[in-house]
């Protein structure tokens, strides 16, 4: 069994002041700063909600600490994914995260634009992953950084930029998997469309089954036929302020 | 005290062969014929979800026997509602419920087509209602009569006809109310959109809270900003069966 990284040794030699490691309870370690980037319940949602398999070409856009793949490789045996993170101290972090999971074989780390994929990634890939800035440039609350800004605002990347960019390196009949706030919804919609990203899967999640839905996550694939499914809401609470049964199972998941 | 449309002999009088008075539970009857046009789960819910007041232009595209406009009227005090039906027997229906409950001063009906709307009803309108056709032109399985395909399939109008003739008849802010399959959900968004119909209320409606939605009540607003408002999902049955407090207070509205 496994220490918890914060107490053990060798994670301590990798982390920079601020940074903490965080047990995702799989067996797996990420390494975060709430300064920099601290992953949330929406992108444990979206890499449990991603369908892929080992030998897909999958990439992340706007990876971050490196979360989205460390999950995936945690739930999908033998699957290997690229990030592609912008803010190259984000890049830092997640490959030393990477490394502390001995995920090195498994994930590949580039920094570089999302605008940029195509030109620095190619074509062809089965599976792009986003959990894109949600806020419009000019939304008033601050943040803590311009770290964090740059991870949740669109100010150096807008929806339409990653709907672009995913049309640009996907395969025909390859698939974007995303989440987005349910109040940008339409404009979710119309942008995948408008790039032949034709939205396939989608499942709501409210903080409780009589709460509005707040996030969508969204499969959509290229070049497909009309038609949605949607799956069961996903309540993240019960009244009671526990986790629900699918997000127990979600967060239990690789025990 | 009503007594049961039914059993009452004037009522009698004005049905014609194959039809039925149904007790809508809330002070009102309509006349329905299974072989024509039978409401649903999705009309009650529809006139449920419409946010309108006395004084305001009401128009429901595609009103068969008239549920929604005396369901509007049953829910809101004062209201005064105008019907479009392109088949003349289920105008002639409407127009005997409409007696029938003594609403001839609050319901006017118009036999025509919906892609006709705004040659025949005008502007200015601040709220269209439609539970149009679901189903597209070439769905395989066969319904029970001619009359039944026209009303649920789109034979003689598709969604966009709907989105150019409610676009084309409301006043700018003007809101289109519409209860449609979450199947063609994404279409739908881009459809709206596209006649600058912003989607700005959305309810997605399941069967249970285990289950995935089917249906989507929509509001969309005449040249709105972007920015949806999901509402808490509606489930119709609770795990054994019986309605849940929701749909109880929806059916028993009015009483």
């Amino acid at each position: 069994m496994r220490q918890n990284g914060a107490d053990n040794e060798n994670t301590q030699a990798v982390l920079m002041p601020g940074e903490r490691v965080e047990d995702l309870q799989n067996g797996f370690f990420i390494i975060q700063s709430p300064a920099c980037f601290a992953f949330g319940t929406d992108a444990v949602l979206l890499a449990h909600f991603v369908q892929a398999r080992a030998g897909e070409r999958v990439v992340d856009f706007g990876t971050g600490n490196g979360i989205i793949p460390i999950l995936l490789c945690a739930h999908i045996s033998g699957l290997c994914v690229t990030g592609l993170e912008v803010q190259p101290e984000l890049v830092d972090m997640a490959k030393r995260s990477v490394a502390l999971n001995g995920l090195e074989e498994r994930i590949s780390l580039m920094c570089g634009d999302i605008r940029e994929a195509k030109k620095l990634l190619g074509t062809g890939f089965d599976v792009v992953v986003t959990n894109p800035p949600y806020e419009k440039a000019d939304s008033g609350k601050p943040h803590s950084s311009e770290q964090v800004s740059i991870a949740k605002r669109e100010l150096l990347c807008a929806l339409e930029d990653v709907a672009c960019s995913a049309a640009a390196v996907l395969r025909n009949g390859g698939r974007l998997n995303m989440i987005y706030p349910t109040a940008r919804f339409a404009e979710l919609m119309v942008t995948l469309c408008r790039y032949r990203l034709e939205p396939k899967r989608v499942q709501l999640v409210a903080p409780r089954a009589d709460r509005a839905p707040g996030f969508a996550l969204v499969e959509a694939r290229k070049g497909a036929r009309p038609g949605v499914q949607f799956l069961p809401q996903l309540s993240v609470y019960e009244a009671d302020g526990t986790y629900t049964p699918p997000l127990k199972r979600i967060y239990g998941e690789g025990k």
